[in-house]
């Protein structure tokens, strides 16, 4: 594996390995990698020719607020476990080379924000979906993959993709959890130690809810509801938001039909947790279509 | 010379001129062509292998209150320039080809825009960037190629390509003018008689503030007092702005150095014209640097 630190040095490996007919995967990443992160990296070492992991914790999609200056950082132990995984080429920029200036042109991302972490973290999905596309135009991938844990941004990078009529294929890979259910992210580390043990219940309420809508269950209010309490009561957390929606449109449910996802927020003391899961369900349309 | 009516038909020709190893110049235009797209075209006849023009009246880029629906539109008598131009492939799209939906993501242009045409055209480049990235996706030029005299759109374009990475070099090239002075565009056609025998006022104006710069007139303010004041008797149209600003920045200029623009805008009873020159001045610290 090869380290690269600039845009310069990485757009030569870029015209280097297409000039030669390799097909590239793309693993965007902010680093402090977890097993979520490897499994998309493996994914991407069995679909393409090579694969470029980028590590870049974007300042952009971060508020002022928000956890920029703490968000975990592990050059070292991320190289290891990058070239583990089979990664060819770990790019990891530096702020200056990523924005020399202030970007005079940025992405507005104008669907699939006004719900879940989109109402709570303004701006966000523009500095993810600028920093995304910036690193699509580097790397210049035939495959990207982003994990479904942070399903509303895989659905903007749907979104990004369609809109701008950019050449890749976005692959959406299932969320890595551990044994207790608990979704594998970066932020997990901040969790105190009875935080942890009461985590699980996030997954657990929402698998619950899933098993409901798949049962029959058509009242998206009394769900969500009876999961906001739940989550009170054995999260540890306060909760955010526990949502249902279609997917990846973003857009509230009126029949329990097509892709659905039900997603929720919590806040421990020191990480802001987020999980979902998706369903499809088969409902009068898709019977006429059959 | 090939016509091309959708987005997917293009993406397949471009993959194949790429796979065989083709260097791509790009023009993109709204249309009506005139002497200055065909300079632009036969420029990028001579630089590359492939030769891709656009014509797409973008809607995303006229406000609600612009010229939209009455922009000069001559399909037939363009697919005759432009395969004289040495035109490779002609790609026309829909409006429902580029846009299927309501974009979710569109480009935002933060900086270069609060001067000269952007004031008065909220959006505009915002719908230029946004319709320029997409095309750039569609056709992946090696090159691309735009004129000089929409001097603003093109320190935009140099903006859009340096914020986000995008892997195309920008040809700017210089206006073609009538032989009277008036610089060549699509909304000449809309000029009474009258005003068309006055237009040319603006280019010598302009002309005439480049002479006093390079004689030495350091005296901003009053040249284009002047000028506006000339332009008010001998142009025959109400004057919207003339400004002198750095270039590509387009900010005020303190000292007379660099590269500057002298740029104006004037409305006829049926046309907004405008036109530029830029000018490199040897200050004191150029001086210095030799």
């Amino acid at each position: 594996m090869i380290v690269i630190s600039t845009v310069a040095q990485i757009k030569d490996v870029v015209h280097m390995e297409k000039k030669n007919g390799q097909t590239i995967g793309f693993v965007p990443t902010m680093g402090f990698l977890h097993e979520g992160h490897i499994t998309l990296a493996k994914q991407a070492r069995k679909e393409n020719d090579v694969v470029i992991m980028s590590i870049f914790v974007n300042p952009l999609q971060f508020g002022p607020n928000e956890d920029y200056e703490r968000y975990p950082r592990d050059p070292e132990r991320d190289t290891v476990l990058a070239e583990s995984a089979g990664v060819d080429y770990l790019f990891m920029p530096s702020v200056d080379d990523m924005y020399p200036d202030e970007p005079a042109v940025v992405l507005t991302v104008k669907k699939r924000t006004n719900a879940l972490c989109g109402l709570k973290r303004e701006g966000h999905f523009d500095g993810v979906a600028t920093v995304v596309l910036k690193l699509f135009h580097i790397t210049e991938p035939d495959k990207a993959y982003f994990g479904k844990k942070d399903a509303q941004q895989l659905a903007v990078i749907y979104g990004l993709v369609d809109s701008l009529n950019v050449r890749v294929t976005i692959v959406g890979v299932d969320t890595v959890r551990e044994e207790d259910g608990l979704a594998k992210s970066s932020r997990n580390v901040y969790l105190l130690p009875e935080e942890r043990e009461k985590a699980p219940a996030i997954y657990k309420v929402l698998s619950h809810v899933k098993e409901a809508l798949e049962a029959g269950e058509t009242n998206v209010g009394r769900l969500k509801e009876q999961a906001i309490h739940y989550l009170n009561d054995h999260s540890g957390a306060e909760v955010e938001y526990v949502e249902i929606l279609s997917y990846p449109e973003l857009e509230p449910v009126r029949e329990i039909e097509g892709t659905i996802m039900i997603a929720a927020a919590v806040q421990y003391k020191n990480a802001r947790l987020i999980d979902n899961v998706i369903l499809t369900v088969k409902g009068r349309a898709s019977c006429f279509e059959q």
